[in-house]
């Protein structure tokens, strides 16, 4: 199936009709199309809407999306932020009208994703070796010569399955050599000397065209800064030793890429070394998180807080559940649970209570768990907490965040909704 | 909007397209609908499914459907299985088909979906305190004569919540008070002379119907058999002191409902020790992990570990990845994770190694972590594991596996696909 144009394929989007497959939206909107129920600016609310329901900020949204933007560009660097974080087709629009070079993404899934709403260029972080999901990408290769996609081998047997599923091809599959983050790190080949054999094996073959090298700071074991910046130095140093060899002859541009969303500026740093190459090299950044970004891990680990002069990043998910029980003094329970919350890195965070059009800090409040459907709260002496109370909560991890929403309210800080954002997991 | 029949709401979910919405298809069947996709009967390792890809086992799925239902019959028990497990109206229409008497679910939003297929009994195991959804909910009341709703109170507020957004409806909404489970547990009013508070509240109203009690023994606190029949024994207390109190004067009948999938031969004893009442008591069990049952925490609790000779649930559900890397004699990495596989109570389980059309036990193979989009594999020396074979696991929670797959191949012991289950959380 060719790719639609991005814009035909949005509008498909905003065309979408509400109901049953949407949770948190407003029962009495059901049949309207999205595009009509945003041109309502219903409250989120007074407007009908049903708990629980998570709240994209419109207005941090843009901040953090310029933010990286602009990240990017004073650092040199080319930017592919990582889809799989939200999977949102509109936030890869809005990504790529802001300057992106394209989305990177994990899984062949998520590239079919892409390619529906017409995503030009995908750099796929993985290795693939799945003979049915390569023919389908070579498929879209030969269907649209506009179409730049780019994956990782990180072995010799991949370089192999890889080239058993691809024969007859017409045009040859850009590979990045993955170099792993260290021993016991995730995916990637460990040595350079095994990197240069699995660069040799991709050369064997004429299915395969090795177009740079690639790798993920965020699993160096015991991350620190001295480490990640030594390992980032060890992946420019490949990508020297791979140019001096030849490997990178007669290419237009030579892929260096790096960077999650808890070093890119060590990544930052180091790529800004790299010397002079037989082709331009597209330093690219891959970070994803920085989206909605969050009041948990990522807020802890932003590089932002050592280079605060650059900015900041600001958590623009709120997830809002309805009180729906109070049994003690000490106890309350809200209805939203780990179908509507990240809760692998931490449980979310109790913040603000609405009731009766009035807003304020939710003082007393935790969260101590989560059931399927349920959030756990313990309240202190101090806390003012009924049922019916909306609980407004932070959340930690803004991948098992998305992933929970088929449709996300964006909503101006008044309360305004102003637009739908559709994820496909 | 009013519930269209059964059949055609199926119907329109065979006839929805195969496209990017739905991971693990095959990309070669972008545009087939999901039933000239079932009629194909392709095969799951050779039919171009793309991996990750969750398989629902047929034959599992019809016996554990079996199973309860006879189990019910057997003890008495009228059945609303937990629908927020599967929210799969598929499975919802198959357990009614089975003789359930309705579905149990837990937030107005899984409401929306049951209704959207027809359900007419829907138990709502939670207090509802949301005037949309009390509106919508009563909209539907007036709608649809056949259609039966019955919620929980556990709060006077919540009655009286309940009571101002109902004003005005024409047909009182059905409610059981929610006995708690004991200190500290989850929702439910903590004591009888608190229930009958929330019940003269319930009274007081004419927009509210009380038609009984219920409650969920899972949530008692340190539970053995012991202490689950106690609290079972003085949720059923409640109900005969309600009864002789002749609040259920008038009645058809009175519901007293239990009954998750860790104590349901406790509830068949205790349920079967109801004495006679006023009106027919409907004894209404709600379990609904049985329906894919696990290799984990659900295989450790079910209740069939106590009474083997009624028979044993199967684990129905494996998780197909493929292996991406393979970096050291230790390490393998498949391309499943967070985004495929429930890791609240368990990590997933190593099973079998398919290669080559060859199936073999998961040797030495054993998940130690999950990333967003990979898995962590230690191999011992025994393993024989390669980049590009499919590894097969066991999942623990149902509840958190459905979840994470929007349309779910069914699958046929000698792998043919011959049918599709379209989730909607």
């Amino acid at each position: 199936m060719t790719a639609d144009s991005p814009a035909e394929a949005l509008a498909r989007l905003a065309a979408e009709r509400v109901d049953h497959r949407f949770k948190g939206l407003p029962p009495d909107a059901d049949g309207h199309t999205v595009a009509e129920l945003a041109a309502e600016r219903r409250n989120l609310f007074t407007g009908g809407f049903a708990t629980p329901v998570l709240a994209l900020s419109a207005e941090r949204l843009e901040h953090n999306l310029a933010l990286m933007e602009t990240y990017a560009t004073r650092h040199g660097l080319a930017f592919a932020p990582h889809g799989k974080t939200t999977m949102a087709p509109q936030l890869f629009h809005r990504q790529i009208e802001r300057g992106a070079w394209g989305i990177t993404l994990a899984v062949p899934h998520q590239v079919r994703v892409a390619r529906a709403f017409g995503v030009r260029r995908v750099f796929l972080a993985n290795e693939l070796v799945d003979p049915a999901a390569l023919r389908w990408i070579s498929r879209e290769l030969d269907t649209d010569p506009g179409f730049r996609f780019i994956c990782y081998v990180d072995s010799v047997r991949g370089a192999e399955l890889m080239d058993a599923a691809l024969r007859g091809a017409s045009r040859p599959l850009d590979v990045v050599v993955e170099f792993g983050a260290g021993e016991g790190a995730r995916t990637g080949v460990r040595t350079e000397a095994e990197c240069a054999a699995v660069a040799d094996a991709v050369a064997g073959t004429r299915t395969l065209r090795l177009v740079g090298v690639a790798g993920y700071e965020g699993e160096v074991p015991r991350a620190d800064p001295e480490r990640v910046h030594a390992w980032l130095r060890r992946l420019v140093g490949l990508a020297v030793d791979f140019d001096k060899a030849g490997r990178f002859a007669g290419l237009d541009e030579i892929v260096v890429s790096a960077g999650g969303s808890a070093w890119f500026d060590a990544v930052a740093d180091v790529f800004a070394e790299i010397p002079e190459l037989s082709a331009p090299v597209l330093k690219l950044l891959r970070s994803g998180a920085y989206v909605s970004h969050d009041d948990g891990h990522y807020r802890k680990v932003t590089p932002f807080n050592r280079v605060p002069e650059e900015g900041a990043l600001e958590p623009a998910f709120r997830l809002w559940a309805q009180v729906v029980s109070r049994p003690s003094a000490e106890q309350a329970f809200a209805n939203a649970g780990k179908r509507d919350a990240a809760y692998d890195l931490d449980l979310p965070f109790a913040q603000v209570v609405h009731r009766d059009g009035a807003e304020r800090p939710a003082t007393g409040v935790s969260v101590t768990g989560l059931s399927d459907q349920h959030a756990w709260l313990r309240t202190s002496e101090d806390a003012d907490l009924e049922v019916g109370d909306w609980l407004g909560m932070g959340l930690s991890h803004p991948c098992t965040s998305f992933d929970k929403w088929p449709l996300i309210p964006l909503v101006e800080a008044d309360g305004t909704v102003v637009d739908y954002i559709r994820t496909f997991f």
